[in-house]
């Protein structure tokens, strides 16, 4: 797949993802550019049935985690290099948060690097935006210690299905010339028109019995009471790893 | 330029970046996953000079501002879709950290892959990593309103300069299999010999005046006492947008 084709893959083929395939692609997106060169992330690849059993709950159960070959689980990293300062007379100051935003950063860079070259590669990835609500159980069950946060989770495998492609908002909606414009009702009607016009949303409209599509966004996929809870979660997670006094 | 030569470009020829280019390549990257594909991210896009000269200094001048034909400031934008949600009788509520997180994450992803197919096209770019230190100068400039964080700032241009490849770590030190290894003081020394050793590195702490390489990091690039202090300042930030209570 080229970058204008692209698909999330949720489906993988039993087809086995090589190691050294895997590793390549990993050094290959390495390449990518990383603050100070600290090269402040970690993955852990996850192939293990039973770690993928460990993993799945943290994931919501997603049947992905379980049905791909491989699991990328890619954090934030200030601990081997807080490790390097330790051992070289050098006093680390990378438990706060700015250090953790730079290194939530790169670890990003490095996973959609690597997703793109992956995809160059005729394999298929997902995102598991879950990563960031149950990160407590993700650090438990790959043993991250202080300074490791997992912040995008990649499950990778060769394509088993080819779903249609998803729509995107006109590019007026994203992009702003020179200053933020902020949108109007009437640009919100032009730039929602196509989603909301499409028989599949007016499919998921229904079935959830909501009179609009912003309605299953707001009170059915990404709730108030859900992103206030697990937003305290979160920030416990960044205390107890030590990005957060 | 591909992944596996690529350079972060910081000279910029003077030939100018097609309006239609720039549009096509964000397009194309706005294909990347995204959470619940709700594209909740912008750029803002910089030419005008005296648009460049005001942000310059949140970017402490470095010159690529100045001297790059295009900025383009990445942000985290919870703003467009709370306003659809409120024209469509649904109670919006992202105004907290989870959010921010997730429509930063995907602000990044899509960053990186238009960086990735910007430099397909033989132009060059390069990270500001200033961008969530001065976020509130940025706001400033750039008009951004309440669920509007800058997150990753890129300069782009067509290479005037080709630098040498950078070093990276060895593979086995970011890469963890099943299982986070803490690194032991044998794995520190082999990790990071090559680059202790390279003779850009050696000046590098002989101009600073210090005894190793980390302690340049410590105690001039990143020290505790500018980490603590911009930590501050971004949640602060994040407050002030909305994202944090």
């Amino acid at each position: 797949m080229d970058l204008h084709n692209r698909r999330t893959i949720r489906k993988y083929a039993s087809t086995p993802v090589s190691d050294q395939l895997l590793k390549d692609l990993l050094q290959l997106a390495a390449r990518s550019s990383n603050t100070g060169n600290m090269q402040t992330y970690s993955v852990v690849v996850t192939r293990d049935e039973k770690q993928k059993e460990l993993l799945s709950p943290a994931h919501f159960n997603q049947p992905m985690v379980k049905q791909a070959p491989v699991v990328l689980t890619f954090c934030a990293d200030y601990n081997r290099f807080t490790e390097w300062c330790k051992c070289r007379q050098a006093e680390p100051g990378y438990d706060n948060f700015q250090s953790f935003i730079a290194a939530a950063i790169d670890a990003i860079v490095w996973a959609q690097t690597f997703a793109v070259a992956a995809e160059r590669e005729g394999l298929g990835i997902c995102y598991l935006g879950t990563t960031t609500y149950n990160a407590h159980q993700i650090i438990e069950v790959l043993h991250l210690p202080r300074l490791v946060i997992p912040v995008v989770t990649l499950t990778l495998g060769y394509p088993d299905d080819m779903p249609e492609l998803q729509d995107r908002l006109p590019l007026e909606a994203i992009l702003h010339d020179e200053r933020y414009h902020e949108a109007t009702k009437e640009d919100i009607d032009r730039w929602y028109a196509e989603k909301e016009s499409l028989p599949s949303m007016k499919q998921f409209v229904a079935e959830n019995k909501k009179e609009t599509l912003a309605q299953v966004f707001t009170d059915v996929r990404y709730t108030r009471k859900n992103n206030e809870y697990f937003s305290n979660v979160l920030l416990e997670v960044l205390k107890k790893q030590g990005f957060l006094g």
